[in-house]
Parts: structure tokens; sequence; C-alpha cells
């Protein structure tokens, strides 16, 4: 498998995470978003993701697939050990509320393009636009994801699931970019937790070779 | 059942899509999200839903499901007639891709809540606001799906999926809010197709009991 990934893209970084989880090898294809004015802009890579977004896997059979979720559920599916959502279909609905919480109400909202057009479209200082990213990454999701999630030490119990999967990059970024989360017990401690892990580790991207 | 909903959410329509589709009775408890400063800010609605977004379905035994992409694969899997998420696992992930394209890409860019913050806090014109929502909705979300469908007559073959509950209610914004999809032929034409279903058409959001 060939995955199209960025060292600090948060939807790459799940899938990384996804994949070490389930102990299955992968090449790197490092696209650069902000190098060359996006490498995700070329006519080349439109072709492998219309969306110009990444990651897409690639599998051995050349089929790409695209989102980052719509990968996972298709790798759980296909490589079952270990199961990242849950086989009762309540506990997996929540599971899933909460990856979405972060990959549908938070991440969006905060990714590279969405900045660039706060910053040269609307004008927007780096102050305002720091603004903007605490608000969506608290109020959009953190918060109510603290509110979601059980006493651990996983969001859901002993095991990592795609919560996780998705909470920890939507930390990382959150440290990056210092907004406070120490009112965020849970979330913390499932921070710790994960991050204990080689699968957790391996995927962090100081850990990539296109880490800079 | 019953599902807190408000007629013009996207999110409330697509529960409303698959709920019709898989001929589920519920009953509706509407949440105004303009009218009050926005009912889905109270704290009785944020004991309901800690994200205080719609939709949220309350199953019969009281348990709260949140998210609309997890609320449709809680209800696939616990009322399989008819599937939305096919069985195999390769076009399940294009289903979900096309799913998440909206649901992640598209949709959380241009809801009630953060086309307030452009006009509120970053003090941005009716024009501007229009011009981010046309840009997110066809740069972010239908021209790549477009792309990534297939020729029909639904966006996967010849069944409803979930790229079709997800794709609907986003086309339906981009006609009310006048943006322009005449280009996107395959998109044309899985909404004649879909409007054509009784299922469909009774969600719309001129059909709601709370429409206005």
């Amino acid at each position: 498998m060939k995955l199209y990934t960025y060292f600090r893209s948060s939807a790459a970084y799940r899938v990384r995470i996804a994949l070490n989880l389930k102990g299955i090898a992968y090449e790197q294809a490092p696209v650069h978003l902000v190098k060359d004015g996006g490498q995700q802009k070329t006519a080349a890579y439109q072709a492998v993701n219309p969306q110009m977004l990444v990651p897409t896997l690639e599998l051995d059979d050349g089929t790409r697939l695209t989102q980052s979720l719509a990968i996972i559920e298709y790798l759980d599916a296909v490589h079952a050990d270990p199961k990242l959502i849950p086989a009762d279909p309540l506990l997996a609905a929540k599971v899933r509320a909460v990856a979405l919480a972060i990959a549908c109400d938070t991440h969006p909202l905060n990714n590279t393009r969405v900045l660039a057009y706060l910053r040269t479209t609307f004008g927007r200082s780096d102050e305002e636009v720091s603004r903007w990213y605490e608000n969506w990454t608290l109020k959009g999701g953190l918060e109510p994801v603290e509110a979601l999630i059980t006493d651990g030490p996983f969001c859901f119990g002993d095991q990592p699931t795609l919560a996780d999967i998705c909470l920890i990059p939507q930390v990382f970024n959150a440290r990056r970019f210092k907004v406070p989360i120490d009112h965020l017990p849970k979330i913390l401690r499932v921070e710790a937790t994960c991050q204990a892990l080689p699968a957790f580790a391996a995927a962090r991207p100081e850990a990539q070779p296109d880490a800079e």
C-alpha cells in the first residue's frame, strides 16, 4: 500500500495511526501542502485525489481511496484485527460521533486552505485567525468531545478506537497552536494513554520522513 | 424514535431521508436554530446534544445518538433493509468518501454558526459571505464529488446510498444560495433521480412541520 501523506496533516496522521495499530506496512508518498504553492494542487495530484487533499491510500492493485474516515472504515473491514470500530452498533455510533465531531466540526474549519482564505481573501490578522482557530477547536470540538467520551483510559474503554485516532491529531494541533486544553481532563488522559503506544508515537508528525 | 431536527439543517435532512428510505416511523422535536437566539444553545438542549447541533436521534429507551453520519451508520446496522452502505468494503469506501467530502469539507464551512462568525466577528458583507459559501460548495465539495461519482442513475449505481443522502441536502443548499451547478451533469442527474422518490421528497425542508 502507498499513502499520499503530509507530516502535519491531521487527516493523514489518523490513517498513519490506523495502519500502525493494524500492523500494516506501507510506503509513504509525501505531498507538501505549502512548498511550490502546494503540491496537492498539481494536475498530477488532482488525478490521484479530485479533492486535492491528503491522505489518499493507494492499494496494491492501484485502487485509490480518499477521505481518512472512509479509508479507516475500509481497513477495519478488510484487516479486522484489532477492530477500531466496535461491533456493537450502539457503541459504534458513539465512537463514530466523536470521530465526526472532530472530522466534520473541528478540523475542516482550521485546515491550511481555510486559514489561507481568512488571511488573504478576508485580510484577517494572525491574532484574528488564532481566535478563530481556538474557537472551533474548543467550542466546535474538544469541549463537547470531553462530554461525549468515557472515563477511559481510551475514549471508549480499554481499547483504542476511531475516536482516539481522530482525537489525538486534533490535540496535537491544539498544542501546536497553543489552544488551552488544561480544563479537559478526560482528553488529557486519553492523550497520555495513546502517546504511550508505539502505534501512536510512530505516527506523530515529527517522526515522519517528510518532517521539517 | 424521536428526531431533534430543524427543517433547513442539512444534517437533519440526511437523517430524515435515511429514516424514510428504511420506512422507520419517527416523531419530530423541532429545534429552531435562529429563533430565540438559537434554541440549540439552551442548557436543556445542550444536555441532549453536547455539541448543540441538530440532529439528535433519541431511541425508544432514551439513548441519544448524535452526528448524522453516525446515526445513519447505526440505522443501517440495525435496520438493514434497504442497505445504504454497500456490503463490499471497496464500494463502501467510495460511498463514504463522497459522503465525507460533503459532511466534512463542504457543509461545516457553510453552516449557520460559521456564517454568523464571518458576519459578526469578522464583519464580512453579505457579498463576501456569498463568495465564501460558493467557494466551499463548489471547490470543496460538489466539483470533486462530480469526479468521484458514477454515471448513475444514483451516485453509485441503481440504489440510493449514503452518498446520495449527503449530496441531495447539499444541492438543496446550493440552489437556496444561488450557487451555479449547471456544469455538474452527474450531480443534476442524481438530483432528478432522488427527488422522484417519495423518501427523498418527504424529507425536503419545505415538507417539514416546522417549515416557515
